[in-house]
Formats: structure tokens, sequence, C-alpha cells
């Protein structure tokens, strides 16, 4: 068997390994020592990871003399090193693997922010709340008949998004690398289409992958063009919005929300530790990365990375292939 | 000039009462004395109410011998005492005035609901959660793609949420009274119809009127039918549910979830006050009634009550002129 292939999360199930282990050698991370690691890595020419490895240091991915094809089961690759990688290198994303869970989630909470959910649920508990006051602020809840979402990026998962946005009467504006086409969108690209999108959406739905270009894109300035009662929700990375600029533009405008189901990185990875206090804020509402894990649940992630990793096994060109050049710089950015 | 229209609410806006007043004497409660109005009382034929006013006892409207018509700007009329009132009197209600705002707060209940937004916000806002438990409970979430959205009452809010479902890959089931027609939706009708619906549905949305026949029909035995894990979303009126039967049921069952934006009636009145702890219930969520409200910003409700009053100063027949034969029993049911 020509392939030695190392999956390195326990995300991948036994069925699935044994679908693999019909087209190339397969070493689980899991059951290796250190020592049969180092001993197995300049064989392997295939790796499969959920979120980058702890034990895959660049020193023993300088080993891996022989690494051809990585997938990745998380969609985003912005997690892979980059930097220290052979050119040779093929790396595929999982795009579109959790379109419809995390499409779901982006909805849940642009509908939670723009109702009030978490402020007013809160509120009740808290016994912070009469029926005379709903009366005299029952306008402060946002109408979305009739709006505009914004959607950035319009690939698997901001096309899902858009494609639920009819049903509640609103209208889609995408902001996307290339002018591309979908049956009801008004498409924007280049920064100054970003901006002209900002300008016009009531609510803004990040939908991006995280690389050179898109780290922290919604800053201090891009904020300030939204509308002072404008919706931004982010289901992509939290490393795409700035956390100070978004912090100090929730403060300053109480009618401004943020929701997110991304966090900032720590270390070169995801953490729920913040630098600001957002979660003390009325206007914010934060869950904990919880719409890939619903959809990983389905078993489809898995399923899709392992047809992909099969092509390439196969001698087939893999789908989802990104470009290497887009992510040149990496965390902290 | 042949018609006394009398306002009993200050919601309906300047405007709209010079347009009254073209077709009527035109009076606002607000505006008279105690006997002042006893004076007016007789001599009015056409009533405009938001919620029944409190200065219209069942004294005052035994001296209204010339009440002919009704018009309630609240979409419902549970509140109108049709005990007390003269066979001779029409009331309309005010169906459809809200359905966008309504429908829309019934998808932020059912997603918030779904995905487990105001939760896990509290998690995190209390520091009880870490990425660790995000990928153990990620299954916890609910995936709404090719489920079954069960609605109750397809009228003017019931078939605007139905309407939303599709773009959510959600198929649509639907309780009425009698059997109708949508594309796409399949409808139950009678007793058995509504416990197969219930059985069926992974999400059920409530949408009816408040009715003798309606009155907590989300009875202890019709919650058990639904799923262990369902979803109820109730943006019609608090006493559709049973209380003491949502509670134990949430209680026993804690993938189940209640989000309700109504309340129980107390002394003829909604009130936030509620008998069991509901609020201190992890899988129930709570907001003040504000979806009406919302709906009433945007000034939609007035001009459509407004609307039809005229049809019935000029002689036409009214629209949304309900049965009062639904209304016999009233609170406490």
């Amino acid at each position: 068997m020509k392939h030695a292939l190392l999956v390195g999360t326990d995300v991948v199930d036994e069925k699935s390994i044994r679908t693999l282990s019909k087209y190339s050698k397969v070493y689980k991370l899991v059951d290796l020592t250190e020592d049969r690691l180092d001993e197995v890595l300049p064989s392997v020419d295939c790796l499969v990871v959920f979120s980058w490895p702890r034990q895959l240091t660049s020193e023993r991915l300088q080993q891996m003399t022989g690494l051809r094809f990585i997938q990745s089961i998380l969609a985003g690759v912005n997690h892979v090193p980059f930097a220290t990688l052979s050119k040779d290198v093929v790396v595929s994303s999982n795009a579109g693997a959790y379109s419809a869970e995390v499409a779901e989630y982006a909805w849940a909470l642009l509908l939670s922010a723009a109702k009030r959910v978490v402020e007013l649920h809160v509120a009740l508990r808290e016994q912070r709340w009469n029926l005379k006051r709903t009366l005299d602020e029952g306008s402060e809840i946002t109408v979305l008949r009739e709006k505009i979402v914004g959607i950035l990026g319009y690939g698997g998962i901001g096309s899902v998004v858009g494609r639920i946005a009819p049903g509640f009467g609103m209208q889609v504006y995408a902001y996307s690398r290339r002018k591309s086409a979908a049956k009801g969108v008004k498409f924007f690209t280049g920064t100054n289409g970003l901006t002209e999108l900002l300008k016009k959406s009531n609510a803004v739905v990040i939908a991006l992958p995280l690389t050179s270009e898109t780290a922290r894109i919604m800053n201090a300035e891009r904020l300030s063009k939204m509308k002072k009662d404008g919706i931004l929700v982010n289901v992509a990375r939290g490393e795409l919005v700035d956390e100070k600029a978004v912090y100090e533009h929730l403060v300053a405008n109480p009618n401004f929300r943020y929701a997110t189901d991304v966090w900032w990185y720590r270390e070169s990875r995801e953490s729920l530790q913040t630098d600001y206090p957002l979660l003390s804020l009325p206007n914010f509402i934060g869950t904990p990365h919880v719409s890939g894990p619903s959809g990983l649940a389905t078993g489809r992630p898995v399923q899709l990375a392992v047809e992909n990793t099969i092509r390439y096994l196969r001698g087939l060109r893999p789908r989802n292939i990104v470009n290497p050049e887009e992510y040149k710089t990496s965390y902290p950015y």
C-alpha cells in the first residue's frame, strides 16, 4: 500500500477509519506513543485533522517530509500552520460541510438580537420589567420585514443564510471577492462595495473564511459605517472582528447589537476569555461556538472529509483546495 | 351626523381621529370626565378599543343601549366582555394586523430555544462553560433542517410563520378548524388530528385565538403527546397553555423547551406574575409580550382598525367579525 494516513483527531468514527483503511495504511494519533509517532511521521503523506493537533509541533511538522495532503474536518483552515508547511502540501478545507447548521445558528443570533430575546428574558428573571414598559418600549424591537440583511462571504454558509432571508421579507446584499450572481441577491465587491453594503444593511452576518486579508475586517472604521441601530452577527471566526473596536462601539451605541458564536484567539486558539467585558453589556449576545458541533453531530462533516480524503488517496484531485497565499499571516494578525 | 364613536385608547393617532371625524362625532375616553362619560354613553354606537378600558365596567356597558359595533385594535378579542354584551353588537377583531411582526417573533423564540441561545449566553456570563463542554454537548443543539414545524391556527400569524419554514428546510403541519389548503402544508383537523400533529412535530407554534374552545388547549395530556425533546412556542395568548402542566412537563423533561412571549391572566388581565417558578428553569424562555407592540409601532394595526371602523360608519359590512358563541366562557376558564 503506497499511502500512509495519520488521523489527528478522535471525531472520525470507526466505520470511517475502516473505509479509509481500504486505500491506505491508517495511524490514529491517539494510539501512538511519542516515540512511535516520531517513527511514522516521515512516511505519512496524508493527514486528517479537526483543529490542529498539539502534538504536531513545528519541529515534528519538519520531520513530515513525505506529507502531500491535509484534510481539515473544521470548515475553516486558518488553524493549519501554513508558514511551516512545504509548498508541495495541498490543503483542503471542509467548506460547506456545516452550512445548514451554521446558517440556522446565524438566524438564531440575528433574531435573538433583533427581538432582544436574551435581554428581555434576563430582565424578567431579575424582575426588572412590567407590562407598562412593554407598551412604552415595544418600538425598540427591530422588525425585519422589508429590511436588508448584508452577508459577508457568499460561500457555503453565506448562501444558505441568504436563502432563508426572503421568507422574512428581507432583501439580501452580499459581499464577495468575485462579482457573483444569485437570484434576488445584490452583490458588492472591493473595499468601496463593502462600505456601501455596511451603510445600507440593517443586519450584517459574517460568513467569511479567516485569512490574511479578512482578519479584523470589521474594525472601528467599518463598524462606524453601520447603522446606529444595526445588528452584527458572527458565525465565522472571532478574529474577523476587532475586539476593542466592537466593545467600544457597543458602549457608544446602545441600540447597536453584536451577537457572536465565535471568539478571539489566545495563544493561537479560540478562547472564551475576552480582553473587554462584553458579556456585561445588554447589547451583546455570546454563545460558546456551538454551531459547528451541532453540525458535527449530524455526521456529515466527517463523511465529507473522508470522501475528499479518499479522492486524494485514489489519485483524484481533492475538492476545496485552499490558496496558501491567503493564509501567509497568522495569529495574532 | 348619525354616528357617535368612542375611542377607548390613546394608541389612535390624531390624524386617524381627524379621519374618523369625517364620518362620525368622535369622543376620546381620555378627554371625558366620569360625568361626561355617563352622559354620552347611551348615544355611542361605535367603540374602538385597544385592551378593554377599565372605565367601561359592566354597569356602564349596560348604559350603552345604542352600541352596535366594537373594533379591537389588539388582534384578539378575548378581552371583550361578551357575556355582558347585547346580541345586537357586532365585534371585529384585528386579525392579521400584526402578522409579520408576531410571526418574526415566533421564529425568534423557536430558534432561541432550538439553539439554546439564552441558556448558553447566561452560562457564559456566569462563567459556567468552557470549550470542552461545547464539543461534548454540541449535539444538544436542535438542527431544524428536515424537521417538522407544527402550527396551531393557520390564520394571519400562523400562515406567515408557515411561509418562513421552507427557507429552513422544514416541513409545515397545520392544525385548523376547517380542512384547508396551502402549498406544501399538511393540514390536520379535529382532536385526533391535533394529537397526530403534536406527536409528529419537532417544534409547535401556537397561533390560535383564545376562545372557549381553545383555552388551555395545551394541557398535560396534549403536552405528553409531544416529543421529549420538542419545542413549544407561544405568541398567541398565555391562557392557551395550562401553567401547572407546562411547568411540570419542563421539570420532568429537561430536553423539552417552552418559549413564550405571552402570559397567564390574573383578574382578567395578562400578568407577568406566575404561580410556578418557570423563569428559574433552563428550558424556559420568556419575554414580556413585546411582539404586538413591535407591530403597533409600525402604525399598521391602528390604520387597519380605523379602515374597518370606517367600513361600519359608511354602512358597509366590517371585516373580521367574530362569532360571539366562541367567547361564551371567559377568564378564569
